[in-house]
């Protein structure tokens, strides 16, 4: 275990979130507000603690490790959230710091969920910091580091591996940090499309740049109570888009950009995302046609809402809490099941259902045919035994935590629904559950030790649970022999 | 495909359910009730049908191979479900032939879920047909078939594989017919224990004798409005013990019987279902304290509706339903659990669990550990790939059908808890759910549709699965070349 070599590396986290909090310190000293000095502190702080840290830490080896990899992870998610809850404090805007690092936790998570009663009330620099933490997190803060940093090498594919959500790590290119550039390069172009079509509608510049950092990051914070509902059609419309957008598997983009639309038009994954999201959509639309002024809007509000859950967003329009069972129920598979690997967004990802489904079907054409040789193919190749035990176990795991959790913050005196979606909607990174969490509710009234516990359950989530797992798993820190993997 | 010979099987079971139809003929005959005809006529019907059939089908072959096994599992318990309803229909106590399949498939499959409103009003000869149609089903009919007719070799392993419950088959003895015969003396045994205990409290003879064949089958079939509760503090210890005795692993029974006790004291998954049950009573018991007077109480209804909900019984002695948050939650996460295989409980089945939960502590060592090579082992065997990826693919394919069938249902105008906790009691085989299907409720209000459904999602839990999506499948029908497998 190369304990130097992590510290150091957090303390260099710590100066580029001091980097990070450039942009909203400039949004604030625009606005002439009074959290600029709290944001200014928190980069001060945040810049010689992290000098700090590097100068103690003196790391003499700077060989990584596969559990190295995972610790450095979930430390430097951890510290970005630790650090980036200092704002809110300082400011006072958020005087309790649990509630700050909750809410600075569902910000890098991309979860949206809120514990602000006020929202309305915040400033605008702080407002930016927390959206932009959506947009920071997203694509992942070490994708980010991998990408920017000079004399980052492929070996840093450990820390990639552990960060990038799916089942199979993709490279695009052959070098790792071309990838992550690359990635990069679409995700600020696709961001600034959407800022520039937010722009054309009821947006100001501030509105429109904090909302597709939401979107961007299928995060989901907004900067007002009722969230997109009071914009008009055509922003509700532009950002049902880019959610899906957001949502779907980023290779997509890729080998558009390269005009290889052949590959592009034959990921599974994203043609099974869009039908979830069409039949979705078309049932929810007839199912609560009842309740709005035609097909119009109904579609509209169906649509919407579908984005915003399976892309793990969290934004709404209606409070879809009031909807027909059915609908509820939809909304609530679709929690679960979550977007596309290679996106920004949360849940379970569509690539590992359907990679259970093949392997089910595998198991019964075994259970017909018990002396056949079977395999599983997936977007072309032939998954290996690792991959596909690793799929099913984290299916497993997934539910296991999932559960544990639950049971966990159920001592809550509120609804077992409420408590259960809650849990569904932070583990998944989503933001809103049903009753007391839903569209229009927030998590202000959990205590803090549950607080505490959702805000982890939003890092398991982001992570895929193993580096979180790892991390806090004495075995992990032990000092025994391991061998070095590439 | 050996149509022929799964035809004649058919007819075979009808003819067995015509004896089976004997002891509830003599009960009505006791109480001279006008379902004594009814019964009659449906006896002649099994008969008479039977006898048409295996003529008709004459096969030729007897060769079974997997995939006939598991159809006759299916169809086994299809026609056990489809005929047994008759008496119920015939005798006007169910005038719905949907709702009397519903009830008799919720009798055999164990799960004790029920349409009847006013169930006082029923005749003994017909609740007695309801709650024997547990105690056949809790060992399994086909077990039945092994241990009692001759003529059936050592070949039957296929149709039992597909019943008994649990990731391993267990064979207690070289020869199964022997196992088969050992678990039904054991299951004969614990019977007539309960019955006579039972005797000793509150309960006349016919009382005595149904809440033992709910209890021995883990179905939960009452004959009271408020099931257990009206009973004696006596009546419902007893009842509670002896639901966790049926929910306990037969082989610690067997290995006691032959004063293996080393053996019997080392199966794991025992173990774990007692820690489970005493934690699970200690916090609904402190929880639950300022509903009930004093901690006897609150403790007995702890323990009884632990007892009842692990081993997917379904009796109850407090609507559960009103309890506080955390305690229903451990109840809803006990209901996916379950209880032991070689039980004759339903749900997931804790050696699942126990399996997964290593399955995932050898991933997570491999991760910290890249190059090492993890095995996994259970009661002292290491556990084969094919073992491993059995159980992980049936979680899967578990969650997956639970939530297909969830959102099935989820049309009907009843609230989103109350269609989840409706599949999550149907496909555990437990009974009651929570909300609009609580212990105080039923599903009497539930369309024919959704009945169906819930029907299917009974014989899927039971079965676990795989018999009754193979017999399904189109592929498990077509006349394709097969391999012998003994």
């Amino acid at each position: 275990m190369n304990r130097s070599l992590i510290l150091y590396f957090t303390g260099k986290l710590m100066h580029i979130e001091a980097l990070l909090l450039l942009p909203p310190l400039i949004v604030s000293a625009i606005y002439r507000e009074n959290c600029f000095f709290s944001i200014l502190t928190t980069i001060g702080i945040a810049f010689f603690l992290g000098h700090f840290i590097m100068w103690a830490a003196k790391p003499k080896d700077k060989t990584i490790y596969a559990r190295e990899g995972f610790i450095m992870v979930a430390l430097s998610w951890l510290t970005f959230s630790a650090m980036g809850a200092l704002p809110f404090v300082i400011s006072g805007e958020i005087p309790n710091y649990i509630d700050a690092f909750f809410e600075t936790v569902s910000g890098f998570t991309t979860t949206g969920a809120s514990i602000l009663t006020d929202i309305e009330a915040m400033s605008h620099g702080l407002l930016f910091w927390r959206s932009f933490t959506h947009w920071v997190g997203g694509m992942g803060i070490l994708v980010f580091i991998v990408a920017l940093l000079p004399g980052i090498s492929d070996r840093s594919i450990h820390i990639l591996k552990a960060e990038m959500p799916g089942p199979i790590m993709g490279k695009l290119v052959p070098r790792l940090k071309d990838t992550a550039k690359i990635l990069y390069l679409i995700y600020l172009g696709l961001t600034v499309i959407e800022i520039v079509l937010l722009l054309l509608g009821d947006m100001n510049l501030f509105e429109s740049i904090v909302h597709t950092f939401g979107t961007a990051g299928t995060g989901g914070f907004g900067i007002k109570a009722d969230s997109i509902a009071s914009y008009s059609p055509y922003s509700q419309w532009v950002i049902t888009v880019f959610m899906l957008i957001f949502g779907l598997n980023f290779n997509v983009y890729y080998f558009i950009l390269c005009k290889r639309f052949r590959e592009a038009g034959k990921i599974t994954e994203a043609w099974v995302f869009l039908g979830i999201v069409a039949v979705s959509t078309a049932i929810i639309t007839v199912n609560t046609l009842s309740m709005y002024s035609g097909f119009g809007e109904s579609l509209r509000y169906g649509a919407f809402q579908v984005a915003t859950i399976i892309s793990t967003t969290g934004y709404a329009t209606t409070n879809f809490d009031l909807w027909p069972s059915l609908s509820k129920s939809i909304l609530l598979v679709l929690m679960f099941m979550g977007s596309c690997a290679n996106s920004t967004a949360g849940g379970l990802k569509i690539s590992r259902v359907i990679i259970l489904f093949k392997s089910i079907k595998a198991e019964l054409h075994k259970m017909i045919h018990p002396r056949s040789v079977t395999s599983v193919k997936y977007e072309g190749k032939t998954l290996d035994d690792g991959t596909l035990n690793g799929v099913r176990n984290y299916f497993a795991l997934y539910m296991i935590i999932f559960f544990t959790t639950f049971l966990v913050i159920s001592f809550e005196p509120f609804s077992m629904e409420t408590n259960f979606t809650a849990v569904v909607a932070c583990f998944n990174n989503i933001g809103p559950g049903f009753a007391g969490v839903g569209p229009t509710s927030n998590f202000a009234d959990y205590s803090s030790f549950s607080k505490v516990i959702l805000s982890f359950a939003m890092l398991f989530g982001r992570l895929e649970i193993y580096p979180m797992l790892l991390a806090f798993a004495p075995a992990t820190w032990k000092n025994t022999k391991t061998k070095i993997i590439r």
